[in-house]
């Protein structure tokens, strides 16, 4: 057993390399947006920590973050850290009953090697339980999960025998939603951008069907696959393709924004809707969605992903990049599209 | 007291004057889309009964029913009478338990003088509630009163100190709608074509203030008025109008898609919609709303409006023309916006 402290003397990491925003895009993410830096670490002041960054998220919503008019946050500013998720150990801290030493956070940690915890942090920064791995807590038991777990359950709520349609299904969010909603007795009929994709989330994750989206005709497979409409639409791109799927939705259906990835990395003006009048007509809902509403139910969202992990219920897939200074191609590599899975960066190579 | 009968003799009346469909609107519908007919009232089946209707509905509903593709309601067709809401009475019935002779109802009367009702109508008929004129049974006790109470309690849910901005505001749902937002502890807002409308709902009806979308620039209006951003928005015209307010959506906000009069009366394509990301980012809600989907909550609805004009708490306003042949220039003037409240044709003149 050891005394109680209120402060703890540890050898300080000295500097912190950074990948900053160099410039915003112009159309599509290119690597020469970003640049990295070397600075020195503050000492820590009464009430902060110091996380060692073990993986940071490469996300699509970092995009919407690099704009000049930034999305729900205000926008990453030239010269600042890229806002980023992550997941780190605490190396330094004066306040070991907060941040005890050794304990694993997940952040809004930013693409960086070191991140200063204050007293307050606002989004709050959440532990990560015993006996979960870094990898695991960032990604399907992280943002990730929470984000497909609350969206289906909690927003779009699939009923037994409706069909559910989810795009960017074999992304990190799309391939959990439709596992969720398939646990859930739902017809489950992905949209994806490539064959390999399409077959994964089909043969491996147990959806009934899947929509190449670049070589079909997505309306008329929709209404092949789903004659009597769609119930439920798990929106992860946004664009012309909700456009299409609206056409389609059914009485009372549910449209769940979860993401709207197919404007994110452009400056091309958002595709207008023209099928609105759908919504209207079947009494439809289309609802904005953000984790962020939601934190009371992490808990229990946690132990049920678990849950059903451990009984081979529900399967994920990372896909780790080595190295903190490939955090921008990595993100040019996600709006190419072909990754399987949640891209992450492992910031020590 | 009458021995109990199963069928009753009456006088029927012999012919039946009714407004058909005489072609699809071209653009902005006009007079000549309509006829007027005289045919044979047939001998009544077991289980019918004939009602002669009193008053027909001017709604902008109407408008989708004529056009070629319906909207969610199989379209008029040509030589069909046009579909419309209506009040009557029971002038003739074989099945005096179910559609006793003198009881009114509400019904889709169509703009004819007589309507057969069948065993069993689909939607029902409504009976009138003994007390109610019929001229509010079909507006403010009707479906008008029914789409404003139910789409502001049931579906937008104004918590007190929120603001509510309503579009079509002196319109027979609109006024209501905005009227019941207020009881709710609201700051409403109403949106309306002209001055003498604004005038009439912050003056007479208590509206908090009214932007008129003709003469002002609305979005610069909405920001002045409504500063945190709007919690609900009760759409009755849908199209660009849509657009500018989702620009200022509030988080958690709440889109209640009741009607998009702007698009009904042309066929000029809908207006795209480019600021749908707002209600992701600000994790709002666009809902459509059909009373159809919530007749459990008639009685109460009846009881409360009720209540509430007693109470000298709501007002409303009819707005009747004479003789079932003005029906298709009502139509028209309905849409070029001169009405104060609800429009209806009084069917004998």
């Amino acid at each position: 057993m050891r005394a109680a402290a209120t402060s703890f003397v540890v050898v300080m990491p000295r500097t912190n390399t950074q990948v900053v925003l160099a410039r915003r895009p112009n159309g599509n993410v290119t690597t020469d947006c970003f640049a990295t830096q070397t600075v020195d670490i503050p000492a820590l002041r009464e009430g902060e920590a110091l996380l060692e960054v073990r993986y940071v998220g490469i996300d699509p919503t970092i995009r919407g973050w690099i704009k000049e008019r930034g999305s729900y946050m205000a926008p990453v500013a030239i010269g600042e850290v890229v806002r980023a998720s992550g997941v780190g150990v605490i190396v330094a801290t004066t306040d070991q009953q907060k941040y005890p030493l050794g304990q694993a956070y997940t952040a809004l940690t930013g693409w960086q090697q070191y991140r200063v915890f204050e007293p307050d942090e606002n989004p709050p920064v959440t532990p990560v339980a015993e006996g979960i791995s870094l990898l695991d807590a960032m990604n399907w038991l992280g943002q990730i999960g929470m984000t497909a777990f609350l969206g289906v359950l909690d927003v779009a709520k699939p009923q037994p025998g409706e069909t559910f349609v989810v795009s960017a299904a074999a992304s990190g969010v799309g391939c959990l939603a439709g596992q969720i909603a398939k646990l859930e007795g739902a017809k489950v009929i992905g949209i994806a951008g490539s064959d390999q994709k399409c077959a994964w989330v089909v043969d491996e994750l147990g959806f009934d069907a899947c929509i190449n989206y670049k070589t079909e005709d997505v309306s008329s497979q929709l209404k092949a696959h789903a004659p009597q409409g769609i119930d439920v639409y798990f929106d992860n791109v946004g664009g012309a393709l909700l456009d299409v799927v609206l056409r389609r939705i059914a009485n009372r259906g549910r449209v769940v924004l979860c993401g709207d990835l197919s404007t994110y990395d452009t400056d091309v003006p958002d595709v207008p809707l023209y099928n609105l009048k759908y919504l209207m007509g079947r009494r439809a809902r289309m609802e904005g969605f953000n984790t962020l509403d939601h934190w009371g139910r992490l808990v229990e969202a946690h132990a049920m992903l678990i849950g059903w992990f451990q009984a081979g219920l529900i399967k994920r897939r990372d896909d780790v990049v080595l190295g903190l200074d490939h955090a921008p191609d990595a993100l040019v590599r996600l709006f190419r599209g072909d990754h399987l899975g949640k891209l992450v960066v492992q910031v020590a190579p």
